[in-house]
């Protein structure tokens, strides 16, 4: 696989010419923010959360994002609807598990959802991957936690378990697929002083995996997205404000020689 | 009627000395820069949804909003109560069918609300409009699609019907009463990689119809004010990040010569 | 007491380090705000409403926001609950009653909650506050209403039967327990034109009550906080849409020179 700046251009520009629709059912926080970013990169973001239109939304969809932020029984009944639609259709689910750990309620949720529906790509920080698993870890709130080896060797139980793509991101983003595990060094830390730039993630592997064969490679190329644009950002930035303002415009606008100046991906 | 310059300006000076509110039944997306862009033009926006508080909202507003973005059954519940007080006050109702034609469930709703309660305007863009009439046409998502003769010709149809004014929103704008049709030609391409600025629009002619007799006028002033907010915003801006600020700080101190400068107005 | 800049900065040092876990059930409106600017300072939101998970939510939080912006059955349950555990742990809980008097459903759900878990502080505008005892006021919506004797009177009441700190915001805030009032007077007009400052202002309570052992103090220093970011950033601002982003970059950045310069307190 080669995730290098051309490829990762490459897939940028099958985005923003095929702009496909991606499906989120995500948390009320960021749900202004997600939309802004895919449409920034060129797809064509729909929200919609109601039982009642959940197969017919799928089904214009090329990708699904499933985001836990903020949970609900209504909401949880329509993921799973959601998430079954895409089965059958044979469109990318990704899973982000967004406060996992922090309540039963969410690790509960979470871990029914991957085993029934078991989604092509888990994006999550440390602490909620591993609470995908092990009773043991404790979630302090949502924030990206520091990252352990085992939050990567859990996502490599997970990735083989459930034949999925996992990604714990932090400082270093870990991308793995069975016994393959691929690192992404872009990111600043101003990044985690701007609430939902992980659901950003997600939503950007959804735009990726929707004109992606590989899910693999549609992480990569998406975590990369993210932190070079999320550095470009930061250089102009003077403070979390600007960063989210000029993050969206640097998504909108990056090169291929942006991203060939900043990638650091290591294989 | 003259929407010229000094008319539309002369609203704005209205707006900004009544402060009329404007309450909003809009979709959990757009519901922070709904609030900002009435804010940016001198309104005084609510956002409430509970069916327990439907009547008193109303009964303290000058205009109401309704927007179909992020449906679910008790919300539907709320719009068709809130409709119903907004007619016994003789308030205009400004409905927003978004994604109509996406799914049934929107596309049977929005028809039922539009019969039901028949609104001052409908604003939106040219599927979603055709979707309150005519069962052939497919929404890509909510995007706005590349506007066809057809859905003008629905616009004057839904008119006629319901005796509304109707805007179909695009790179033109197509504002319809009966045989009348009055073409705005402000805005900026960059303006559909913002989410929810076709919902700002919306509640913009509710700000404008809160102090217009004519809801015709009151539309095609708020579709060209939004539209040269959106360009002056898209000189400055690097991006769409830039474009949201930028709009709404140009909204905020938009002058009687700015619009008389930018204005495009074909009646 | 001492609220001078050496005592506020030292404040928001505790909170940079300790980053305490702020739980927030507040509007849709605003929620992405709200945790940005909790970000901001250096506190670490969470945004949770289902009852499933409030108990747990509560239990990893130093302090509890309850906002009625958007009012429904099942989120009005989930306050009460979450008030109560946060009783139990004794955290403090910070009330806001956005919209109080503007309709029934809203007065009463706040005088309920006021009573049956009287919260350590309550922060809202003028009418807000009187609409909590007084029944002869009318709210216009949610905007900051200009301020009466009256409001400060009420305070009082409020402060002496719930034992609370109640802070009545506008132009000049004051914060009241018991017979004692402290004035801010940071802050700018142009924060009234953007939305949900009020509510983010009631979460940055919040965050210094977190570390604080005087609620009283922690009220004064957040509100003179928003006031002096609000100040700063007005001054770079050409609108309330670079406000906002200003804002959250100079909360980022603020230093105690920053306080010392500005700061606006009257005991």
């Amino acid at each position: 696989m080669k995730n290098n700046a051309a490829e990762i251009y490459r897939s940028i520009e099958a985005i923003r010419f095929k702009a496909p629709v991606v499906h989120n059912i995500t948390n009320y926080v960021v749900m202004n923010n997600t939309a802004n970013a895919l449409l920034a990169i060129g797809a064509s973001p729909v929200m919609a959360h109601a039982p009642e239109e959940m197969e017919e939304m799928v089904n214009i969809a090329s990708a699904l994002v499933i985001n836990i932020g903020t949970l609900s029984e209504r909401w949880i009944y329509s993921m799973f609807k959601a998430a079954a639609q895409a089965r059958k259709n044979g469109i990318p689910v990704i899973f982000d598990p967004v406060g996992a750990g922090a309540t039963s309620y969410r690790t509960k949720t979470a871990r029914e959802l991957v085993a029934q529906e078991p989604p092509a790509i888990i994006r999550g920080n440390a602490s909620e991957i591993m609470a995908l698993f092990d009773d043991q870890t404790k979630t302090k709130g949502v924030d990206s936690a520091a990252l352990s080896d085992d939050a990567v060797a859990t996502a490599q139980k997970l990735s083989e378990t459930y034949n999925c793509v996992v990604c714990v991101s932090g400082a270093t983003d870990y991308i793995v697929e069975g016994k393959q595990i691929i690192q992404v060094m872009n990111g600043h830390p101003l990044m985690t002083r701007v609430t939902g730039l992980g659901c950003t993630a997600s939503a950007l592997c959804g735009a990726f995996a929707a004109v992606e064969k590989s899910f693999l490679s549609a992480t990569v190329k998406a975590m990369a997205v993210m932190g070079i644009a999320g550095e470009m950002a930061a250089k102009k930035a003077a403070g979390p404000g600007s960063l989210q303002m000029h993050f969206l415009d640097n998504l909108y606008c990056l090169s291929e020689d942006d991203i060939r100046k900043r990638l650091k991906v290591e294989e």
